[in-house]
């Protein structure tokens, strides 16, 4: 039975449970990766072999067979993931940066330019959890960002196939190309490129334990979303929530995972008992009843607060990863949240509306990472790049400038770099020495400031000059001596 | 002296040298980290006398003596530091962006909500690279994002005290507290807050292998912001280019760093040639002509390209930190750059602009992470959250397409969660059995469609009706014979 706990008898940290104990894969995946490296596509067909029992011909899954799945999938699933899509698209779409150009000043221009990725691999998890909500929810923000390819690895089933509903959501978000390979395997596909397999700029996509270890290792080849911690819910609910539905709110997360952490503050000790009574009640019918059980025995909690407002307090020290907020007016509450992942407001926003259908993403930051990192969106699959543009009179005002902060901090060849396009004419040169040969031709060792260059130059009585060379003061001065000589020994 | 290539003799992978040999400092900077967790302030003072030869009595900087650094700072010095400091904060405040809410359909409310980061951590290198540019480029946008805290670490000379021209640097950024630790133990502080020194949510700014790996060792409890490679400059040039300014942009890279990587490809045999000359005429003038000629002779690379666009091509392929256009319409080959950090247009625009002055950051991605990575902006010191909002009749438009989704997925305790909502009312109640007590009194067991619950009711004559219990099904029917039992014994 879930713990009641008074507020101040826990702390924020043991709130939310975060432990999880994963076993140590790190050096079977380090081997799956160097095989995928070494050996590629041929590697892949042999781990599904050895994993996944099927012997694959085509990694590929062909384009028709994506068609195939989309056509013959039940009329109504396919209207409810269309809908589902349409929603992600308009949600996502209002994420879309432009590249912005400032010239507020004379002869200067700067700007920011937003590109899309070339390439993003999406993995998606075969077998008993396959979701194809999450192919809708990785791929359609990628769409959106207009990366140039989006490329779907997920694991075959024992027959050799990818499943079809996860081939039509597939389709629905406009995956480009999809491959028969899942695991540690699939994950190193992406990073590293096969015969068959093209290499991706970034891996998005949730997995097991191998699946989230390879992606910790490729990260640096590649940039990956994130490593997702155990699912977490934390409802706020006043007196007059049905304790039936903030019960069923708890179990959708602790259905996930034994590790998820589904927690109440509510200022109702009314309302606590209801829903610890009525958790037992539901969990008794629930088809995952083991796992939510767990969860619910080990992470669940039941904080009594005094008032609404610690429980916000709470729900910011702990940056929950879904935060429902079960009250009259919910939007009152929305300004004193600084840290949730996903916020669902009032009494008829269940967390399983966001994830499946309302349309905000359903990837999110867990273990209180809220704090400093965002829900996946379409800055996921973009990047900046810097632009800027000086006219050369808008740098002949700085150059100077620039050159004394560069010397302040010991780094004169920043200086020096400014400065090297002020030496137009000669006002930048000293003359060091010169001297007439008796045909009348004077030679000058000019000093050209800045950039700790020297030259020889040659006057003629007709007028017209010549740099005889350029270079150091040592070379400079034999070349010199080798003309005065000349004069000289003649 | 630099080697020329012809275009197509080296690889992309070959062209910017990525090798940087660091000595593994892993277990030392674990032991820092663990000492600062274990003893606080103490541990920083005791590597204070240690590494820094300074005995230290406050760890904080008093806020009187930033003014007086500030006050104390030669004039011309300071008001190049307030225009760099004005141009930064105007490029950066276009990088502010809104939340937004969307209210498309009836009942529904979906928005994305912007919050700056609590508190962020500014790490500030001393020594010999005291760079007061660093302290505007990080501390501006973060004091523009709204962060409610800015928090900076800097290294103490043996005189105990940190640079004064940092000093004042943080005066005019921003920064609202500064302490005298650095090092592995000042990031370990940054990220674990001792007695003194608060716990930040972020920590940004470059350091020597020690801080880099501490930055690594402690990402997860906080985030950081990337760990920096070695330096990279590309420069496209064109035959019309001046040997000596593209001689002297490359050393101002060369100068950083022995593993920096200097680059030039241009279209111009002439042009490479006079560069490879001119680089060693500068070379033997240069302060730091030892670092600069190891990066030059290692690293440096000149390739002849048959035409610009194959130069921008190879600019795609590496994603370089920096990059300039060398030519005479750069605006030209703007839109033709995928890859880079930040681009600097025309002849008139040497990196050295970008490191102090411009206004773009100058914290860039570097070893082609280009390709996936932004500069640091005003969004790495904010993350969003997502809300939702649906009324009772929006939700139950929809409640039934999430059910089907979530089943689709095997996930029942979803699929309930967002029926339960539904329960108004006898619709989704279902009559198990229900006899007469001779009192006239009826008793009713009812299966509370979605939930798993099971409810008995006793009718009355009068019309009233009452919820007698709520409970699974075993409960609910063990109660109903007690009922029955006491009727029929009677």
């Amino acid at each position: 039975m879930i713990k009641i706990y008074p507020y101040g008898q826990v702390s924020p940290e043991e709130i939310l449970s975060r432990r999880e104990e994963l076993p140590d894969v790190s050096e079977a995946v380090a081997e799956i990766i160097a095989a995928v490296r070494r050996e590629g596509d041929d590697a892949l067909r042999r781990y599904a072999r050895e994993f996944d029992k099927t012997e694959l011909e085509e990694l590929e899954v062909p384009p028709e067979q994506l068609d195939r799945a989309l056509d013959a999938l039940d009329p109504d699933l396919r209207a409810i993931l269309e809908q589902a899509a349409d929603n992600i698209r308009s949600f996502h779409s209002r994420q879309v940066r432009n590249s912005f150009v400032i010239s507020e000043r004379d002869g200067v221009i700067l700007g920011q330019k937003v590109t899309p990725l070339d390439r993003v691999g999406l993995y998606i998890p075969g077998g008993t959890a396959a979701y194809p909500s999450t192919v809708l929810m990785n791929a359609i923000p990628a769409k959106i960002a207009g990366c140039g390819e989006i490329v779907m690895v997920s694991p075959p089933t024992c027959g050799g196939d990818v499943n079809p509903t996860i081939l039509a959501a597939a389709k629905i978000a406009g995956v480009d190309r999809v491959f028969r390979t899942g695991g540690a395997q699939g994950v190193a596909a992406l990073a590293c490129g096969t015969g068959t397999i093209p290499r991706v700029d970034k891996i998005v996509g949730p997995g097991n334990t191998f699946v989230a270890e390879a992606k910790r290792q490729v990260f640096g080849q590649v940039v990956i979303d994130m490593i997702a911690g155990p699912s977490e819910i934390l409802v706020i609910a006043d007196g007059n929530s049905n304790p039936a539905t903030v019960s069923a709110d708890l179990l959708s997360q602790a259905e996930h995972d034994k590790n998820a952490s589904a927690v109440l503050i509510t200022d109702s000790t009314a309302l606590a008992g209801a829903v610890q009574r009525e958790l037992e009640v539901q969990l008794a019918a629930l088809p995952r009843q083991e796992i939510a059980r767990a969860s619910i025995e080990h992470n669940g909690k039941i904080i009594v607060a005094e008032n609404l407002l610690q429980g916000i307090e709470i729900a910011n020290a702990l940056a929950p990863e879904h935060l429902e907020l079960c009250v009259d007016n919910p939007f009152d509450y929305l300004d004193k949240v600084r840290h949730a992942g996903s916020i669902f407001l009032g009494r008829s926003c269940p967390e399983a509306l966001g994830d499946y259908l309302a349309g905000p993403n359903h990837t999110l930051p867990t273990s209180g990472t809220a704090r400093f990192s965002s829900p996946l969106s379409v800055d996921d699959f973009v990047k900046k790049s810097q632009f800027t543009y000086y006219t050369p009179a808008a740098l002949e005002g700085v150059a100077g400038k620039i050159a004394r902060f560069a010397r302040e901090e010991g780094l004169e060849g920043h200086a020096r770099s400014a400065l090297s396009r002020q030496e137009t004419g000669w006002k930048t040169r000293k003359i060091v020495s010169a001297r007439n040969e008796s045909s009348g031709i004077r030679y000058k060792i000019i000093e050209v400031a800045q950039s700790g260059a020297y030259e020889l130059w040659s006057a003629h009585p007709n007028g017209e000059r010549h740099l005889v060379m350029r270079g150091t003061k040592d070379q400079v001065w034999a070349e010199y001596k080798k003309y005065i000589h000349r004069e000289e020994s003649r």
